[in-house]
């Protein structure tokens, strides 16, 4: 890792982001991670929890999301910004609409399921995005975790 | 309310969704109300509570399922139907495409923010679909709801 100097902000939190990725790959969950951030304070921490807790809604953004509002005691989190390893999934895009969340940054691109494959654009108009901000260690995490999971 | 001889089993279950949305209407939540049933039996009843939980992702269908989830001790609930009062929204369909939900069946369309108002199919290709059960006491408890707000 760069020392903090050498990185911009995004990198710095996505570097948390990716750390919470980490944590659910030791718990054999599927590696996901999220931190929001409130300016430049970090207010919550989560990662993907859907084994742990048989609840496959559990993503790492929904629980970032609900410790957010449960921290601020706010019901919408204009000024704050959602950091997640993986592009979140049409649920958490809706949950993220309606915590008005400020701004997203995500790593990786889920051709899959992410929310920008079904071309429309769930997210509130006022939530500014950005990707791509360390999606190949994102990338590489979770390409590891199945490559383990199949043998 | 007509003898529950006279309801057909959606009709039943909805009735207990409305039950709940009622619930949440007493607390000064917008009301909508869900249940879960697996098979003939209720499993989860839940209502919306955004206000309570100062959580605009705390709506019925997430808590309903969530609990299902926890009450079964099952990630996904192909033998489960979701009942709720009204279309949910993406954020929504999301869990229960997550979930792998066998049934939804909900009684008022949401025309602004319904899942089936984006022209994608969000939910999960076994999922049921049956809508229109109850819709009129549904949508009139949101109207009173809303026309109370104004004031």
């Amino acid at each position: 890792m760069p020392s903090s100097d050498d990185l911009t902000a995004h990198e710095r939190f996505m570097h948390m982001a990716l750390q919470q990725a980490q944590y659910a790959m030791q718990e054999g969950e599927v590696p996901v991670g999220a931190v929001v951030v409130a300016g430049t304070r970090v207010v919550a921490k989560a990662y993907n929890q859907t084994e742990r807790l048989q609840d496959p809604t559990a993503h790492a953004e929904m629980l970032a999301i609900t410790a957010a509002f449960n921290y601020l005691g706010a019901k919408y989190l204009p000024d704050c910004t959602l950091y997640v390893t993986l592009e979140p999934c049409l649920m958490c895009a809706g949950a993220l609409y309606w915590g008005q969340m400020g701004g997203l940054v995500y790593g990786a691109q889920d051709a899959r399921k992410g929310f920008t494959t079904y071309g429309i654009s769930p997210l509130h108009p006022k939530t500014t995005v950005h990707h791509g901000i360390l999606a190949e260690q994102s990338q590489a995490m979770l390409q590891a975790f199945f490559r383990n999971l199949r043998r």
